[in-house]
């Protein structure tokens, strides 16, 4: 690759953005992250792992939690997002990397070379892909996605003036439905057509 | 190429959807339909090329135009869609293609290798877009662009059970304003990801 540069993933729940994405990084030869941040966001933050952890994807929703929590004016998801927001514009501006989730698109909408996907699939493959990775986890799967979902949307519009899934906020949306193989196939392809590359 | 596939290409108006889907085409050498299609279609009703051509992209709106234009039970447009729906099926069962518009995407969806794409693009570069190809065609290109979309949405939306636009109906939808060419590379370098290719 010839360029340096980023490409950010928003994903519905159960799509399978995280291997989608983890496998492009590996394909393309750059550096993948997805929770690997946690502990960046930590020493940014000075907060513990396990706050982060916990904390993490999570909007600020609770008054009394975080009274609680944090003795600082700032709540403390907010305090998390800000060292978030740190950290993968240092990422960003060191090396071409993959970002999954974490309003990365919006955080880096000033970098240079960007590029943001969107990854969905119908319900159904949402449903079987989560039953297939986590037995037992729920005893309705669709509401379970839906729940989910709402989570990352909830997460994404609180802390962006945008809408979560909203395609205005993406380069491309792909539908991982037609196979995750051939999701990260054609989006290593795109990828590569984009920045450019040996191959 | 190693397998019979289609392409079909939904877009926002003065997203550029026309140029790129033909582009992506000649760089494929596979064929490419748009109003190439017209004249099929009239063979296949048996209507007039300037009926067709007229009626185009229309949806069933007006009773008392359909009753003093055909003298059959079937409205004009309708008939035409009838007939439009054969002319793409006999196409897909023949030869790789990209197809743009006409509901492809839906009178396909049986198709064994079928691949739909919805091509985008934010108002502001649609209406520069359209300015620097159509000069005075409008006061206001806002409103243009609006109308425009507006139409194909009436056309998609009363045609078939499905939301003009809708991520649900696309295996993938791409933002054209990172450039006609860069699309153009990306598109042909997914297809041939998927679909395989001698490249």
């Amino acid at each position: 690759m010839d360029k340096n540069f980023v490409i950010t993933i928003g994903r519905e729940y159960g799509s399978g953005g995280r291997v989608i994405g983890q496998a492009v990084a590996d394909r393309l030869g750059i550096k993948f992250y997805d929770d690997e941040i946690i502990e960046l966001i930590a020493k940014e933050s000075g907060l513990s792992i396990e706050a982060v952890s916990k904390l993490d994807g999570t909007k600020t929703s609770s008054f009394l939690y975080n009274a609680f929590m944090s003795t600082q004016s700032v709540p403390l998801n907010d305090e998390i997002f800000f060292a978030q927001s740190k950290v993968i514009k240092d990422i960003a501006s060191k090396e071409s990397c993959v970002i999954v989730s974490r309003c990365a698109d919006y955080i880096l909408r000033e970098h240079k070379n960007l590029f943001n996907i969107f990854i969905y699939a119908p319900m159904e493959a949402r449903m079987e892909r989560t039953k297939s990775l986590y037995h037992d986890i729920a005893n309705n799967y669709e509401n379970y996605v839906k729940k989910m979902d709402k989570k990352r949307a909830d997460y994404y519009n609180y802390f962006t003036p945008n809408r979560w899934g909203d395609r205005s906020n993406y380069h491309m949306m792909i539908d991982s439905s037609i196979g995750i193989e051939n999701t990260v196939n054609m989006l290593s392809a795109m990828v590569t057509a984009l920045f450019g590359g040996d191959n």
